[in-house]
């Protein structure tokens, strides 16, 4: 299992070092809401474990995977947004906006998303 | 295996009854350009099987969901902006803007993205 990383922010919100708002947890994801929301839900979905990107979660843990994208649409389903529909993001590298090194799940709705998406 | 659905757009992609930009192919999925892109590199992959969504998939096959992630970061790799970064996204509802029915991961990229995600 991949150690926990000192000075990763969400590191730190799974062990309760810095708060969060949290919606879900399982053994090993974490959802909380994103401070800076851009939608009526805006919820991040993370692997306890430290992850840095997508890619490098679906290397290493094949079911693990799996969990992220169904505890998304889980918080998709409290939140009463999982019919109407709702986008799910990844961000890899600077080009996308990543700004936490910690692999995680965007899950966005309650509105009409457009296009492009950013 | 989910069965082929005879109107879906990207089973026929898949059958090649319908032309596409193919850019990757694995036994079990299919990466092409979309033929609307919205950054320089602007590509979709998807699970030759059909799923509708990214939790139906996720629901059903536990290896596959990691393979389609793996292959969009080939994309990216194979397009040059992996250390760039890239963006993947997935659409799942009206609300998201999803127009195909077929589980499909944008991988988007080539460009600085941009915040909210659409």
């Amino acid at each position: 299992m991949p150690e926990k990383v000192p000075d990763c922010l969400f590191c730190k919100i799974v062990t309760g070092e810095v708060p969060a708002t949290v919606v879900r947890a399982t053994e090993r994801t974490l959802a909380f809401r994103d401070i800076n929301p851009q939608a009526p839900t805006h919820v991040l979905v993370i692997p306890k474990e430290h992850y840095a990107n997508a890619a490098e979660l679906a290397s290493a843990a094949d079911a693990l995977v799996s969990e992220v994208l169904l505890e998304a649409h889980a918080v998709a389903v409290d939140d009463g947004i999982a019919e109407a529909g709702y986008r799910l993001v990844f961000n890899t590298g600077p080009n996308a906006g990543q700004t936490v090194d910690h692999m995680h799940c965007h899950v966005i709705g309650g509105r009409q998303m457009h296009w492009p998406p950013g």
